[in-house]
Order: C-alpha cells, then sequence, then structure tokens
C-alpha cells in the first residue's frame, strides 16, 4: 500500500481543501483528522492552537504518510512551524498558497482584502505572507467571527442571517478592493454570498485549489505520487461526534459521502506531552 | 480562612451566574474555572462534556471547597452526575432550579418555551425536570446555536442581526408561551432583545438568581455560611487566553472587574484521566 498523505483541521471546515485535494489527486490516499472536541480554534489563543496542532500532528504519525496539509488557516498562522518539527516530512499548509493567488490576481493598482477567523486575523499571516511576496499593495484585514457558526448551522447562502452579516462585515471595502482572500476553510461554502456582496469585479481567494496544486506539485518534485491505477481512498478520524461530522460534513465535500468516520478515543489522543517547541518564549506571532 | 465554592463553566457564560451568587453572598469566597481552551461546550457530544466536566471538577478539587456549583447548562445536562461522584461535596447545576422557577410561574393553562445550545436541547434536560416537577402543561424547546457567538461578538441588544436572530428562532411561538426559560448563560446578556420580542406577558426564566437562592438555602441548611464579617472574593482560573476572558467577561459580571485571572498550564489541566464513570455505557442521557 502507498503511503498516505495526512490532513488535519479544528473540525469540518479543512474538509473544502480535502475536497480539492480528492479532486485533483484521485490516486492518493487521504487520512483526515479532524479536531471536533475542541474545534473551533478561530477564538483560542495561539499557544493553544500550537499544542493542538502538534497533538494531531502526532495523532496523524501513527499512519504511514508522506506528507502533512495543515488544512485550517487557524492552525497554519500559528502553528505550521510546530507540525513541520514534529512531522519531519513536507508539511503544506494553507496561507502561503492563498497569499500567492492573490498576489497573482491582484492588478498593479489593486487592494486585497482578508477576511478570517478572529485568530487567523490577529496573527496577520496572510499580511506578512503577502509582503514576503513583494506585493505592496493596500491590504485590509478583518475578522469574520459569526461566518464560522453561520454556515456550521447549515444557513444558506440566500439566508438573511448570513446576507446581513456578509454585508455588515465587507461594506467598508465594498468598492475598494480588487480581490477578497477567503482566510478560513468554511468561508468557500458562502462564496455565493461573498461574490453577490462584493460583484463581480473582485476575484474570491480561495486556498483550497492552491493547496492541491501545491501538493500535486511538490509529490512530483519529489517523486512521491501514487503509482498509476491506485484507487486512492479517504479514512475520517474526530476527537468527538462522528455523527454530527458526517451530517455537517457533507456539505463541505460536494457530494462525497464521508463513509469511514472513526471517533478517537480520549486516552489514544490527548498525548499529554507538550515539547519545549510549544512553548510561549518560542512563539512566532506578532499580535 | 473559611472553605470556597467553587464554580466553572465552559468559559464566560457561567460569569452570568457568578454575578447572582456575588450578589447574594458577599461574604463567600469563590474559585471560577472557565474551560476557554475548549469552548464551546453546546455542540459537542455528551460523553465529551462529561469528560471535560470531571476534569474540571478534578482541577477545583485542588482547592479547599465546600460546593460547587456547575453555571452551564450544557455541563449540567450532561455532566452533573460525574461531578457529584468526584467531588464528594454539595453539587448545584443550573437546569434544576431554571425549571422549578419556570413551573413556578406557569399559569394552570400556559406553555413553557425551553431555548439553549444544540447538546442542552438535545439532551432534553429542562423537558424531563419540568415534567418530574408533575408539570404537564405544553412544553416547547429550540436550540439557538448563534445566540452564542452573537453575544461573544459584543453585540448588543439593538443588534439587526442579534433582533433578525431572536426573531427567526422564536417566530413560532411567538403569542403561544407564557415562559420562557433561558436555558443557556449566555442569554441574559440577551434578555432585552428577548423580552422586546417575546412582549411583556411572557416572564423571562433566568437560573441564576434561582441558583444563587438555592446555594443560599443549602449553605444555611447544612452551616457552611462564611462567618460574618468575611470580606468575600472571587478567583478566576481559565484555560486559555486570559485577556480575551477578561475582556469579554466584564460584560457579563454587570460592572464588577475581573482582576484576578490565571491561566491553567495544560500540563497541570489534562490530567489524562477518565474514570470508569465517565464512559459511555453509563451514560445518563436520552437523545
Amino acid at each position: 500500500m502507498h503511503r498516505a498523505i495526512g490532513v488535519f483541521d479544528s473540525g469540518i471546515g479543512g474538509l473544502t481543501v480535502l475536497a480539492a485535494l480528492r479532486r485533483k489527486l484521485p490516486k492518493e490516499r487521504f487520512i483526515y483528522f479532524g479536531d471536533t472536541a475542541r474545534v473551533p480554534y478561530g477564538t483560542k489563543s495561539p499557544i493553544t492552537v500550537r499544542r493542538y496542532s502538534l497533538q494531531n500532528t502526532q495523532f496523524l504519525m501513527r499512519f504511514d504518510l508522506k506528507m502533512i496539509v495543515v488544512a485550517c488557516n487557524t492552525a497554519t498562522a500559528a502553528g505550521l512551524d510546530v507540525v513541520s518539527q514534529a512531522a519531519s516530512l513536507p508539511v503544506v499548509g494553507v496561507i502561503e498558497p492563498g497569499a500567492r493567488r492573490a498576489v497573482a490576481d491582484c492588478p498593479a493598482d489593486g487592494a486585497i482584502g482578508i477576511v478570517g477567523t478572529e485568530s487567523t486575523i490577529a496573527s496577520r499571516s496572510y499580511y506578512r505572507a503577502i509582503r514576503n511576496l513583494g506585493c505592496r499593495n493596500e491590504i485590509w484585514e478583518r475578522a469574520c467571527p459569526l461566518l464560522v457558526p453561520l454556515v456550521e448551522e447549515g444557513r444558506s447562502v440566500a439566508d438573511p442571517i448570513v446576507r446581513a452579516a456578509v454585508g455588515e462585515y465587507l461594506e467598508p471595502v465594498k468598492g475598494r478592493i480588487s480581490s477578497l482572500v477567503l482566510g478560513c476553510t468554511h468561508y468557500p461554502l458562502l462564496k455565493e454570498a461573498l461574490a453577490d456582496f462584493m460583484g463581480p469585479q473582485v476575484s474570491l481567494v480561495d486556498s483550497a485549489e492552491e493547496v492541491a496544486s501545491d501538493v500535486l506539485q511538490m509529490l512530483e518534485r519529489q517523486q512521491l505520487m501514487a503509482p498509476d491505477g491506485s484507487a486512492g481512498g479517504l479514512r475520517c478520524y474526530v476527537s468527538d461526534n462522528p455523527d454530527r461530522f458526517r451530517a455537517i460534513g457533507e456539505r463541505f465535500m460536494q457530494g462525497e459521502t464521508l463513509r469511514d468516520v472513526t471517533l478517537v478515543e480520549p486516552d489514544d489522543f490527548f498525548l499529554n506531552e507538550h515539547p519545549a517547541i510549544c512553548r510561549t518564549e518560542q512563539l512566532n506571532t506578532t499580535s
């Protein structure tokens, strides 16, 4: 059996990234872990998100993996380095690919908007990633804490409360930005509402497709592709409530049924290991 | 030093109960624990909420306590028995006192409405508590998942999204119930919006005052009151983000400043103990 690609997220949102990976890489096997016992990460502190990211990585490392994808903006912002150190494998986060797409899409005189969770926005990770790519265009950032619960409650893009929240958060930049980075893996489910409000001239940047392209390139470069004729596959693990994960998750998978969802027993999961790489003084954040 | 009263909640909401306790029992010392690293509980499974409730109790039991108040509806619904077993102390939850008040307030031909988190409503704990009190009146229950994030985002009762959400959730029972149980400790912050929508003929039942009365009675009966002249006091502990807890929490305390807030280190807190009382087969829920 060829080695799998591990993917983790705070819960369900990362399934939008997984769906893109499954489409782009149908021969690959995926192990997805959703930390539904401690979701959401977006309101937690960076140090706590680092600790959770490390534990999620330790769980995934029980499988025979060739790569890890951190399919959560908050975990990428706070803990990508912890994951890389702990995994000793190629690791792909969602922020760098999204930032690259935003910069590529941005016209010379355009401004870039970024929306995300409280914690992702406070980390300023997208801002830094965009600046690191040499882009000096104007950047506007806004935390939109209500959007995740709206999506998880299963509200449609036509829902009046969804419309009101989108309008309220984005009103300040309507007509002022040329692209909007969806800095949270839940937000692609609100794409239509965001597009309707912002208008057709604003491009919406969803990291999922970029992440899938990056993973494909990395596998090719390192000759780690699953052999031709491989069937591919998906197994999901969650730290709580597999039924809820399955029910809400299928909307995120755009049609694919989540058959194989296993509850991870807490005794197996909460390893109570907090290596030095997770401590506050090593925390590289600016917020 | 006289013994303290331990109080725990999934995070910040329990501060509405703590505020009522502080007003009613100014001579008492309180130790409050908010599990902000794993908040919210309302979307988690009963077994996970039981495990968290047990761990919170184990943390509180490090202090010299005379009583524990479970200031969280979801934790009361799923884990009150676990807390009682683990604590070997008098334990007060928020559901029984709230149910008692609802029954006392309900006219002979009145109907009772209950709003709460997904998990509290699914547990049907209020329903059972009301029936156990011999009340046979009509009961209507509804989960309102958006209300907690709306409160935590700091939105005022005049906010249009708050008004829209309240209207949407309660429209089906407008004019049909005589009292509405606020089955979540966050909801007292939305009292005005709820009252405006439901009209003056509907009484809103907030467990906090009832809990404080119960605690007072229990202390008197067991002769556990703090001696006359005691100064009282409050120390708060959280599992994540003390600054966020302090900033958001003060709105819940109706004026009292949260000075003494300590972050509990994960190594101290995640004890990784899962005694048999927490296992699924012992779980006494109906949902």
